[in-house]
């Protein structure tokens, strides 16, 4: 697999906007923003996983969130950020994950025109579905350099906005708020465990999450949130060798800040542990998650985090190809 | 595939206590009896299935029901009838399908001890759940003669009351329970659609539901309830070819009768009609449904069911071998 190099400010041309620190209040005030333009989701429990794991597991289900990943959240509240003259210039991003079809969505909804540039080679049924909320897709070669010199030349041949997938504060705090439910409806969690890619859901879930520890579930093979949490020094560049392919960016420089502020500790599972988290997931609660989504099992499964009591999981997103 | 013949007093051995006409009392009664036993499964709904269906479509989701199938409910129901004496001599069936599963699970759960005789080559996964819920299993080889033959010795062995998996007035009356649910979330529905194999959940949902139709979706590759519909004369023997391996059998006495007079009309849907409407839930719900259960799906995208207003779907089951 390639190696992922990202920097947001080099990845964004220098919106220096998007780069204040989030706070917990700016998770309250997101989830006000977008009460009314997010999916509620459920919370699902198995009595089956529970017996499995050794603790009571309560599942905040993202995958069926709109456009099939919490990304809708942090997506949808940029759009409500915007100003007028912002909207009418309309938001581009490049992504070949579940953030191209959020930002498609939540700007269709917003009637905001998008751009997204995907890498030839993309999922096409994510291309498809990303066209199918009326976003403009642009195709390039699939290197981080031609990803952002397609980018930027698009934006500044139309003013368009670039909405980066998560080292952005209104990112973050739009990503938090699917903690903030989960907790709403139990409110006696012990812990909260999401994973970490990019590190927008962590984050904001960290933000979200007081008075009780938040872990972040990572792949073994691409650890480098991992590595930059214990070094203290945020990794910046990664070959990436998961199934995981929400989790193989390295953190942002925003999400690392927060989340050594804010996280309890970090923890791994191989690929094979994962996929057997995600089995169990499929067979037990019917639910069709995304390897990413079931990293935080599977480091409960594999001992890494504990299972006691009560324990969150934030299920990312369910767009997996079958 | 082998021949399937099926006639439920022969199968059972003259148990002709379950074989009373079973009416909308007896599902208001098994709603009052099986309440706290079984999970009130949710309604879901997919604004980007029902634009591609030109309707709105409830989805009634039995894949999440214990046990995986509504078959949790007919058995359930079964169990709460038993006599003290009965229950003491426990319950035996021979199944490779979804009724196993769910017999050894109510049956655990009262208590009562269940034998299943499952034909060798059964889904290995299957056989483990049905052991994991405390059953015990007896394979056989897989004739319908050898199935019958080996549960009917058991039965005269160990005095085992058998519970057939759909030809029982209690079967039929447990599975109604998921549409009066679903009637009771969606009062207004314009219609409901049930799969029909042996027809418990399909005889179910017609006595249950009142005061609109209720459509019946059936395999090409096993079109018995449909042929008997438009003659009048029940098929008790076919040679099914479908995918959807819970809607291979031919509908049971007791079903057909209840069928002829409730239901309004019977639909045929391809395997590969069902195959892309199970995809679709899969990809747009992120829910693991089984063929069986995309068979309604099919019928309304494929123009043999009218796709209009709000319409209800019963899923019945999840239990896929991914």
């Amino acid at each position: 697999m390639p190696k992922v190099v990202d920097h947001a400010l080099a990845w964004i041309g220098g919106d220096k906007e998007a780069m204040k620190i989030p706070t917990r209040d700016d998770v309250l005030d997101a989830a006000q923003r977008i009460g009314g333009l997010v999916k509620r989701t459920p919370v699902m429990t198995s009595r089956a996983i529970d017996s499995i794991v050794g603790a009571e597991v309560y599942f905040k289900c993202e995958h069926l969130q709109s456009a099939g990943a919490f990304k809708f959240r942090g997506a949808s509240h940029v759009l409500t950020l915007l100003t007028e003259e912002e909207k009418a210039r309309g938001v581009i991003t490049h992504s070949s994950g579940n953030h191209a079809q959020a930002l498609a969505l939540a700007a269709k909804r917003a009637g905001v025109a998008a751009t997204i540039v995907m890498p030839q080679g993309s999922n096409p049924l994510k291309k498809a579905a990303t066209e199918g909320y009326g976003a403009k897709v642009i195709e390039c070669i699939n290197t981080q350099e031609e990803r952002e010199r397609t980018c930027r030349e698009e934006m500044e041949r139309t003013g368009m906005l670039l909405v980066h997938p998560y080292d952005d504060w209104r990112i973050i705090a739009g990503a938090g708020t699917a903690a903030l439910e989960l907790l709403e409806d139990v409110p006696d969690l012990d812990a909260v465990i999401a994973p970490v890619g990019g590190g927008g859901l962590l984050a904001g879930t960290s933000l979200a999450t007081t008075a009780r520890p938040v872990y972040a579930a990572e792949p073994t093979g691409a650890d480098d949130a991992y590595r930059g949490f214990k070094s203290g020094v945020r990794v910046s560049e990664q070959t990436p060798n998961t199934v995981s392919d929400g989790l193989r960016t390295c953190v942002g420089e925003l999400n690392f800040k927060v989340i050594c502020e804010h996280v309890t500790d970090i923890a791994l599972a191989t690929d094979d542990e994962t996929i057997a988290a995600m089995k169990l997931v499929h067979t037990r609660m019917k639910q069709l998650i995304e390897p990413s989504s079931a990293v935080p099992l599977a480091c409960l499964l594999n001992g890494s985090l504990p299972a006691e009591g009560k324990i969150g999981i934030i299920i990312s997103g369910g767009n997996v190809a079958l």
